[in-house]
């Protein structure tokens, strides 16, 4: 399926695919990486659980009326999405204080935010990935002031859908981050992967982390927790 | 004039008049801090040039329909002003990029912003002023979404007066900070200073810098720079 390597991030390889030449294969690495890039380390069977996560929950997104770049999982670490200009913003959805914005801001931690607080992030490596406002983005990608009012939509619709869908796994998702890119006709959908590198999860009644918290912080098995995390969402769908 | 000390900042000093309970006097100190405070120096003479300088660009604003919280100059250093109750934002406002949104954002040295870029930050000296975005604001002040986007429009505004102020005496107004006070009745007024500590002014035809870029950078004299724009200033005037 694969054909010429396009890209190689931190935790996933892009590659053309050989037969559709409009569609891409994501490879899912085993890599882990958190503070930008200065905490590294790899772990064998984390590239297949996050496709199996991510193949898990963009079906479910699709089936609630959200358009991805997600077409179907190929085999247990690749999956086949639709090719996008990536939207070079990270769009962060907070349901709970927790991470950069104690620090940053001071706000205690778990102090709820109802509406959710939406953040972007300035995707660039060379600048640590900077916090910016809505002028910001308008100047820095190639969206329109339109476009960026109907992301923000989506990311609170793609809350209010997944929240849900973590609720019913016994699960409170705290925060996630969100990228979107452009179909070649104009239209932006949701792209990227959405899985516990992307996510703070906690469990509903005891509040631990079943994320990528365990390997920032140094608190648990990476592995052991995504497997967890794997189990209760097939046992839900 | 001067009866309780109520606050003392980085570059003033506020008392409560003592012939008026609802008005404060500003006492412009000698003092200048850079990079969040971590510079500081005192220079003879500085209290009086943004005291006089601020003097002059209140009651210009207000000419051209800008309310604010300045009454009347009452001697060298001081000024007595309304008091109002400060809203904890720093509002910038940039019409070409330079100092820190080029190391922060990459925006190259004095690529032109037009509209205006405008910036909020955070007053906090604890949390070193961080950036935010509309949403912060809401959540970290008493501000309501019709207050910010006045704010807003007002900033824009304020701008396009100074511009044309500066532009008279042969400077190029590249950035500047505002901020903003609410009176006893909800209304929100232009408040603290606008000086060469608070924007930054470039000869029109050399760029020489004749602000706090000098102390920032150590690159000139302060007090002879400030008072080389007092006295350009009072020419235009």
């Amino acid at each position: 399926m694969k054909a010429e390597l396009l890209y190689e991030g931190k935790a996933k390889k892009v590659y053309r695919s050989s037969t559709d030449s409009e569609k891409l294969v994501l490879a899912y690495k085993n890599d882990a990486t958190a503070f930008n890039g200065k905490k590294k380390e790899s772990f064998p069977g984390k590239g297949r659980l996050n496709n199996e996560i991510s193949s898990l929950i963009f079906p479910y997104l699709h089936n609630h009326g959200i358009r991805s770049h997600f077409i179907k999982r190929l085999n247990e670490t690749e999956q086949l999405v639709l090719e996008t200009e990536i939207i070079p913003l990270e769009v962060v959805v907070r349901n709970l204080a927790t991470g950069s914005i104690t620090k940053r801001l001071g706000f205690k931690e778990k102090t709820p935010f109802n509406p959710a607080l939406i953040e972007l992030f300035y995707k660039n490596d060379e600048l640590d990935d900077p916090l910016i406002n809505d002028d910001h983005a308008l100047l820095l990608t190639d969206i329109t002031l339109a476009e960026l009012r109907e992301i923000k939509v989506k990311a609170l619709e793609i809350n209010t859908v997944l929240r849900e869908f973590f609720y019913t796994s016994n699960l409170t998702l705290v925060d996630f981050k969100l990228e979107f890119g452009r179909l070649p006709d104009g239209r932006i959908v949701l792209s990227d992967e959405i899985s516990p590198d992307t996510c703070r999860l906690w469990d509903l009644e005891t509040n631990a982390k079943m994320d990528k918290d365990v390997f920032r912080q140094g608190t648990g098995d990476l592995v052991t927790v995504y497997e967890q995390l794997l189990q209760r969402l097939e046992a839900r769908v």
